[in-house]
């Protein structure tokens, strides 16, 4: 009976698939998700599905967090694990980060080989030592949902596709009475000494293992499960522990655990499976991860996998990755593709899903818990996403993003702390980068209408993490308005932030009538102008006696209270007042020269130095678009009164930072923020302020795009003579009727309709 | 309704025990936990349930496994944690193994203190150092169910309670505003660097705490979680880490997470509860534990005492180890009383049950199982209490022993090597000594009709055990009839364990109709032949190339294929068929001069060093009856046609080896084997053979006992004239109807019904 339910799902799904497909433009094709794997952009090139768990890639190193002791710089380059510049791969693994600054991850890692059992990786130069391999760029190939390799050193076709939960490796080997799959239970990314908490693995049968891998990195405390079937019976088997002393030796004696021993457990392993091979025999490997047991993850592959061949999942997950894509369907050449549907691809990888299929997930409280009517996510990268990549999903993502604002609130109910998130990331959270901006996306998605949840209880949950007065100088800042620098290192940018923050929950309260809590946080929102320093026309940190700070530098990141931006690019950071902020800074002639300065200024090497996450690309004049505190500044224009500067900016921002080559990105993409921006603003319009119904316009670098709404409704933009050269908006209609004030609301995109731009080379002052 | 529920739920419960108790004998005071605690007993004195989940119980120190790198033989002395020599007390932890031989456990170590703040335990020369305090026996008293001692250096009066899965601590303090209660998530039974995998605790509000403890110890892979909740809420809380460097300190650099900080994990934890104190202010703490989860802990605790204090869980306690004594009324001293419900109390502490109150565990897959329809049970020290426990078992807790079996099968389904325990707790197998006796066990239990599941499947698990050719010499001893010494140290007794554990499958074979695996299995039962050398009259290890062993030495345990016993003791083991053993000894009088020999040769000190567990009074001449191989010889004059000199030993070894003080067991309890062996022979008969229908009759000593069975019916015993120097029987009747053959069947027990010896100085020849 359940047989047949299956069958029936999946010939269901497949009609369902097939008959989209008759209306959809294969967009899939145009995904290159090399796109940001070379320098800065830290992506990942392998297969993943739309928001998925398993996110199944190459990695070509794996190297370790510290050397003689010391924070080795390289492993930062290896944050997702791949780095188009390196010339070996040393396996494939289920998890991974997309964009981020910082990592973790990188399970169980499955490398094929021949000849030899390696249970070392080798070194990159000299591959011959281990278990890694020699491959080439133009043995190479990555799509959405795809990947492929040829594994040199070994005469191994390697292919990689993959389901929400469930991985799906295949490969392709000569004949070989000595093919072996390494499975390496040591190795992830991020890697110290000890952070390999403990690893069980069960051999079920012939084809068939299970187990977990607990790790304490940047998620503290986190544990994920695994099921894992061969496609063929494995002809022996064995591990290796490389924990040392084994002070009860009872299990040891009795039997010779190192082959073909079903119990395997420990901190640090290793393991292999044996094959006699074929020539062109392909041995396919389905990876099922979970949250919560080996149980679940043995599930996840049967009800996502079960009965699917690798090419079936591979074509099963691009067509969903293509109606994912049909959401938004342009014209333009097939590099603006490439840039936009790359871009797409990569904002619709984060965060997460966080949840087996049957529902249950591990919470923060360490708990099993069934999330009920929804999906639970988790990668939060919020400092980040808060600023367009949520908002983007609150216009072509709405219901997931609904979603998303429920994960946060489970988060918060089920966190000890009692805070919504800041950087989260399987039931943990690392408190990564400043502010609280998990208020922002709450407040964003409730007031654009996409939370069904409980709204009030969603304020309270903002209010109660906006007062927690012992977190990072909020006990400071509400009772004097700003976080003295003595106190916290980063005392301007939490200030600053905070004051968004809190606006962004005033607005929240507002929307909800609840007049008492909107006044107490738009009187919080205006913190922002006890950091302006209006002698020096920046904000700048201050004393706990009120004083600001004497050596202050506006060029440097590092010791001015400042995180990955220096005053220039934070002082312009008030996205919810900026009339008020160009009002103190002098006026819109004078904001907007200073805006023109910083597009324009030279940023000494001594400064850029300690710029994080970006490359040289990733700057222009003094502003940092590698990193995201000014990611909003160029629309600041049109408040100023000069929206030409803004629509010259925004296509130089477009076309500068954003290439369809590996090295294509400026900076990190940051888990798609970076991405969501450049959809956006390639569209046409920003949201600076989330929380705010309102998008400023900019220039739309697209000639015509369709955006096929969740709600059934479309939304038509259309940007006539757009081209390089004509950047400059002349005139812009909305349904036939003139937008003047260089803004468009919410509603006007999600009741459907026709944005028309007519552009021209010259700026219309 | 659920309130309301829950208080029907007490009353009937309180009316009940009450009701019952009108009936019985106040039992549980001729309790006295402190036997055995002293020497080699491994008894611990704290309190617990029957089959209780929890044994909370004193630790009177918390040494190492080891010391400057080599094993610390001083561990071994604590593997109940409390050693009833020593002067100060470290603290007071929930879990502990009662008389075993290696150990594990101890956590949730929890101790009460005033004044200044000390984390570390001290030393116990100089107690003022640390946290623990001096104590004095005066100021002890343990109880079934009950513990207390004043904690000297603290002024405080420390008593413990529980229920099956809650310890509930009462801490008196005197008048303070430095109170403490430490909780060393550090502390733990045979702790050695590295053991504590993880420790997560989540400080859920003012006086409610959970987590878990991860260890890798005798159980390789084991999580405890558990809830904590105390009386009256702390002022304060915090925690030290003793990790040394954190590679992610982002959650550090956020908070100060040493005070106040609700979310802690690590490695290596202790932490702290601030109060301040009235004079003589108790402070409860209920722990509850779980296999599974902290939800799960907190529904126990909630379920089993959520709603009572400290006194009531003591007397619902003690009422329940009342109701379970009083299965075996006895008439005799003080003394005797004291023997006899101590032994019962140690048989009725293992197996622990292993399961939440909502039926809820995690099974040797590390997937969460529900019990259907049984209690589950862990902690089987299966080469002990197969003897004489579980056949105890089926007499008087034959319902329990039957969910042990099922506990057992459900061991073997989820275990991925497909085997029955050896010697297993928390979901893992250490393997600890030789045989595969768990199928003693379910044979034993279906014979006697105490097994309601599939017993065909049973035995399938039993075949299987038995068949697993590369465990410890499986493979040899099925080819060959023996294990060649050369290929494992303890080829001998393995030999004739698996001989007679193979007996114990043919019967259950038979006893299904399965003939054909019956001709198998009662074929292999004869291989205890091959290791018996005619030249010498012994069990002898032997060569690959069927040659025995040249330089053996009977009297030696360690390098001759022995285990805990050397060939004296291990020769006369072949349970099941004393009569060929006699016959290839010589005959009948040749062997009762052996065994006479045993009873009265000396043991020269070289090897009784290597005798292990046991004290100098754990022998009787060479027979040791510290350890269990020779349990069943001194019944084995029966087969010889001397069965008064059966009576004779077994009331010396009932005199000399059980002693009600601390240091009255001659050794291990061994999870209750030794105290099972004490039962049944002071009541008369003894089962050689488990498997078999028949016991053994003995000597009873006890005038009189009223055996109250499960299914109703009542069992009497009377021996008239008994006395210690009466120590032969002169005549035997069952139901009036004389015994001659010194043979007793289950079925005369469990029908009900009365046995009445004669007793006589004179033995009847």
């Amino acid at each position: 009976m359940r047989r047949y339910g299956t069958i029936v799902f999946l010939f269901l799904l497949f009609f369902s698939l097939h008959f989209k497909s008759q209306k959809t433009e294969k967009l899939y094709q145009y995904v290159n998700p090399l796109i940001g794997t070379e320098k800065m952009g830290h992506t990942y090139p392998g297969a993943t599905a739309p928001f998925g768990a398993v996110q199944l890639s190459p990695e070509t190193d794996t190297i370790a967090y510290e050397l003689n002791g010391k924070y080795n710089g390289e492993v930062y380059k290896y944050c997702a694990g791949y780095r188009y510049e390196d010339k070996t791969i040393v396996g494939f693994s289920s998890t991974h980060f997309s964009g981020t600054g910082h990592s973790d991850l990188g399970d169980f890692l499955i490398m094929p080989t021949i000849g030899k059992l390696q249970l070392n990786s080798g070194t990159a130069d000299h591959p011959e030592n281990g278990y890694r391999s020699s491959f080439s760029h133009t043995n190479e190939k990555a799509e959405a949902g795809y990947y492929q390799v040829k594994l040199d050193d070994h005469d191994i076709l390697a292919e990689l596709t993959s389901t929400t939960r469930v991985g799906v490796h295949r490969y392709t080997f000569p004949k070989s009475d000595q093919a072996h799959i390494i499975f390496d239970l040591m190795a992830g990314i991020y890697n110290y000494d000890g952070k390999n908490i403990w690893t069980y693995v069960r051999v079920e049968n012939g084809n068939t293992v299970t187990g977990y891998r607990q790790t304490n990195g940047w998620a503290r405390t986190r544990t994920v499960y695994f099921a894992m079937k061969f496609s063929k019976p494995f002809k022996s088997y064995g591990q290796k522990n490389y924990d040392g002393k084994l002070v009860y030796n009872g299990f040891w004696r009795k039997f010779d655990q190192t082959k073909n021993f079903p119990e395997i457990a420990g901190k640090n392993l290793k393991m292999y499976f044996d094959f006699d091979t074929e020539e062109n025999e392909a041995i396919e490997i389905k990876l099922a991860i979970s949250p919560v047991s080996q149980a679940n993850a043995l599930e996840n592959l049967e009800k996502e996998a079960g009965k699917l061949s690798f090419d079936q999942v591979k074509a099963q997950t691009q067509e969903i990755w293509n109606n994912e894509l049909n959401k938004i369907v342009i014209k333009g050449s097939d590099t603006e593709k490439t840039n936009f549907y790359t871009a797409m691809y990569h904002t619709f990888i984060n965060p997460t899903t966080y949840m087996d299929a049957n529902g249950e997930y591990k919470g923060l409280d360490q708990n099993i818990h069934r999330a009920e009517n929804f999906t639970n996510y988790t990668t939060f990268s919020l400092w980040d996403t808060y600023r367009a990549l949520h908002p983007f999903f609150n216009i072509i993502q709405p219901k997931r993003n609904g979603d998303m604002v429920k994960s946060m609130i489970a988060h918060y109910d089920q966190f000890s702390m009692k805070m919504l998130p800041i950087w989260s990331h399987y039931a943990n959270d690392n408190w990564c980068m400043s502010g609280y901006h998990s208020v922002s996306v709450v407040a964003d998605a409730i007031i654009k209408g996409n939370y069904d949840g409980d709204a009030k209880a969603a304020l309270r949950a903002c209010v109660a993490t906006a007062n927690k007065k012992d977190y990072e100088g909020i006990g400071q800042y509400i009772d004097w308005g700003y976080i003295p620098s003595e106190k916290n290192g980063t005392s301007v940018s939490n200030t600053l932030e905070y004051a968004y923050d809190d606006w962004a929950i005033a607005q929240l309260a507002k929307h909800l009538g609840e007049t008492e809590i909107y006044t107490q946080f738009i009187k919080r929102s205006e913190n922002w102008k006890n950091n302006f320093d209006k002698s020096t026309g920046f904000m700048r940190p201050r004393l706990a006696d009120g004083s600001f700070k004497k050596d202050f530098n506006p060029l440097s990141t590092h010791g001015q209270g400042f995180i990955e931006g220096n005053s220039w690019n934070y002082t312009f950071f008030v996205p919810h007042n900026p009339d008020e902020l160009i009002q103190l800074m002098g006026g819109k002639k004078k904001f907007a020269s200073k805006v023109d300065e910083l597009f324009t200024m030279h940023l000494p090497d001594e400064f850029f130095a300690d710029t994080e996450d970006i490359t040289r690309e990733g700057i222009i004049g003094g502003y940092v678009h590698g990193n995201e505190p000014a990611h909003h500044v160029a629309y600041l224009y049109n408040w100023a009164g000069q929206p030409w500067k803004t629509q010259a900016q925004i296509r130089r921002i477009l076309e500068m930072q954003y290439k369809a080559t590996p090295d294509g990105l400026g900076g990190n993409d940051d888990a798609g923020q970076m991405s969501a921006w450049y959809i956006l603003s390639s569209l046409g319009f920003y949201p600076v302020a989330p929380g705010s119904e309102e998008y400023a316009i900019g220039s739309p670098a697209i000639d015509h795009a369709v955006l096929n709404l969740e709600n059934g409704k479309i939304f038509e933009i259309e940007a006539i003579h757009q081209s390089p050269k004509n950047v400059y908006v002349e005139k812009i209609l909305l349904n036939g009727k003139e937008i003047k004030n260089f803004s468009l609301k919410h509603s006007d995109i999600m009741n459907g309709g026709k944005l028309s731009f007519f552009m021209s080379a010259k700026a219309k002052k």
